[in-house]
């Protein structure tokens, strides 16, 4: 099985990686190990810049047992001097137990599990779908809230280019809850990925940042997203300590960093931030679902 | 012992090489690992891009039970403060067992083994030699034709530039095998080595890509080498279906990757290629050469 | 405990350093491992070059049966996006047990350390402080002359911005030495250094390389110091074959590495030269870090 979109992700695969994560998670926080992947290798391939994402499948495959192999940077790999993914991928897979793919191109995770014989997952390709980083933002939020349905969501930030937001949404669509999305004008949601959930879950546009959340759900805004550096300026948002007070008193509030300005550092303090937290629960979660993919 | 160049190496040497490789290969292939180096550290010195080479090395390592460490990226290092590579290699010595170095400069790897008391393994220098991947080249002829006698070649390609087929012509001059050499005009096999192997092999420079082979050896025109964008394109020659229909049923075809347009894509699935078997046995064979050098 | 700066480090903590390293020299030595550290993560952060410093921790977290996570290249990490380093921190540190950083700017690892609830290891914070490096330095001569008290030092090169140099000299502010510095007229040791350790050591600034040394300590001059290259000329010295046969016979040659001039490489079998060694002292040294560092 691959990992390459959140979009068919069933219910019962999100419940068995939360059900593995929830078993991983001593640990990951008592910074163990176990056997479960003893002999098998990991293959990571960052063809764009990643902190978190890599140190935290290669954290996860180590506490597993497993080896790593990989590059983080595409100008000292073959791809430099023109190989097409589709080698790479067929000669990787000759070294290895499971792929982690990063890469620009919307796509690309896709036509690399086409081309691989063994799991393929998908670490963010382009603006298009993260979906490890979605079930470990689901997981955190299950694991802090304890529940999920009955939650109303505010979603903000750069919602068109962000693929942490889109692997996100389909799997909100799994359960009863309410969404706002707040973005600016140029940068909203793809329609199509909005009609597609807006039948099972209730999703609106919204054009400030609402306090009637539980969890706040803050993303990037990235500069070269926008041709007119003005417009930009203009486009800038920041959760910052009053909003912060107008909080429910047991919101949250989430962002699948790295951030910029989107939230103030005088919010790091607030009980209700959570982000360092989510990116935490990132090493359960890939135990997870390595573990799952992983034969 | 190091492993600088193909010349000189002995067919015991090769021999010793094959049988162990054979030994490696269940445990490649089932992704396993045993405990010949525990313990042992390879040291992977890369100042020069490198896909397959460095990650078969670090699995080969792995699959051994020992350690990695090393660089990909010289800029990273403090080749970039202007060190001379006589004084890497001394204090690299002192953290490992074993050197894999790739280097822009030709008689670089030399130059290590020179200074260093821990074997040095040349993974390619400028466009002198890579000798492990002849020796997988030849691993691959021997498993997928039973027999290496008695064989026809057809090397094409870049054959004045090209490192591997450098090598593999060195390997080559040890059996009873005729050789086809099929380059663009200005990117012929060096005199000096047809002189060298042609008393014991038969060499002929061919015209076009000859269909009266066993084994088929493609590798890359690199645009870099010409000076004129349009003598890069008249150079360019590619084997696709046509051709590869024309071969013999049981001929075989290699490349060691990365390929750009040498060969068609359509050609992957006939019968006949062999680069990505070729590209796996690096496994094997790369942890036979770590096990024999490494006492 | 952090290990930021060797400006408040104590004897004590210096000689629990010394006696742990010895301890584990032989394994450094036989290239074999323990398992002090087994199941535990260190998290290499570098900003800047480095072979040596990067190289020697991995190996000494190796030896000590741990696993190493981390990059080599802030533009292939979220840096390059505009993280700040305290996100970075937090983030790490829910990942690893101990943080090794290297970064451009002075304050970096301090800056670190605040936000950690994991120990730092500052390798090199601009030209402020490198204080693992000073620790094996000091363990070189402790191994190599088999004392500290009682010798005389010439220290040579930048001794402006060479972070290892600042480090050195309040570690040897400890012991019963004199000090003589020598350096460019644009690059002098901080006066607020000298000032700090003149009152426990004998300092003496010197105009040119002085013969009556136990152990004389290089460093480089670098280029980019200086705004006009004939500046940079002029400044540049050399240890030679000459000069070091005016040594006392028992005299020691050390220098961080990498070395561009400054020891011309005919004095590199003379055995007075030891930086070699000094280089390979940084495993147990570190190890020894570590394993104090790591509850």
């Amino acid at each position: 099985m691959d990992l390459i979109t959140a979009r068919g992700l069933s219910k019962d695969f999100i419940d068995d990686v939360f059900k593995k994560a929830k078993t991983y998670e001593t640990v990951a926080k008592k910074k163990t190990a176990v056997d479960d992947l003893r002999g098998k290798t990991l293959a990571t391939l960052f063809y764009e810049p990643s902190t978190r994402t890599q140190l935290s499948f290669q954290t996860a495959m180590h506490r597993l047992g497993g080896d790593v192999i990989g590059f983080s940077d595409p100008k000292t790999t073959s791809a430099s001097k023109g190989e097409r993914l589709s080698d790479t991928i067929r000669v990787v897979e000759g070294y290895s137990d499971v792929i982690v793919i990063r890469h620009p191109l919307e796509g690309s995770a896709a036509l690399a599990a086409e081309y691989s014989s063994i799991p393929v997952i998908n670490a963010g390709d382009g603006s298009n779908q993260h979906p490890t980083q979605a079930l470990m933002d689901l997981y955190t939020i299950s694991r802090e809230k304890k529940k999920i349905d009955g939650l109303t969501f505010l979603i903000a930030g750069d919602l068109k280019y962000g693929r942490t937001v889109h692997s996100l949404l389909y799997l909100l669509a799994h359960y009863k809850v309410k969404v706002m999305l707040y973005s600016p004008p140029s940068l909203p949601m793809p329609q199509w990925i909005v009609d597609e959930v807006s039948g099972r879950i209730e999703v609106e546009v919204v054009d400030r940042l609402r306090e009637d959340a539980d969890v706040v759900y803050a993303t990037r805004v990235q500069e070269e997203r926008f041709p007119d550096p003005e417009e930009y300026r203009k486009s800038l948002y920041q959760i910052d300590a009053d909003f912060v007070e107008k909080l429910k008193e047991d919101a949250i509030i989430m962002h699948p960093l790295p951030r910029v300005k989107e939230i103030s550092p005088e919010v790091d303090k607030n009980p209700r931030a959570k982000y360092f937290e989510q990116s935490f629960y990132g090493v359960p979660v890939r135990m997870a679902i390595l573990s799952l993919l992983v034969k």
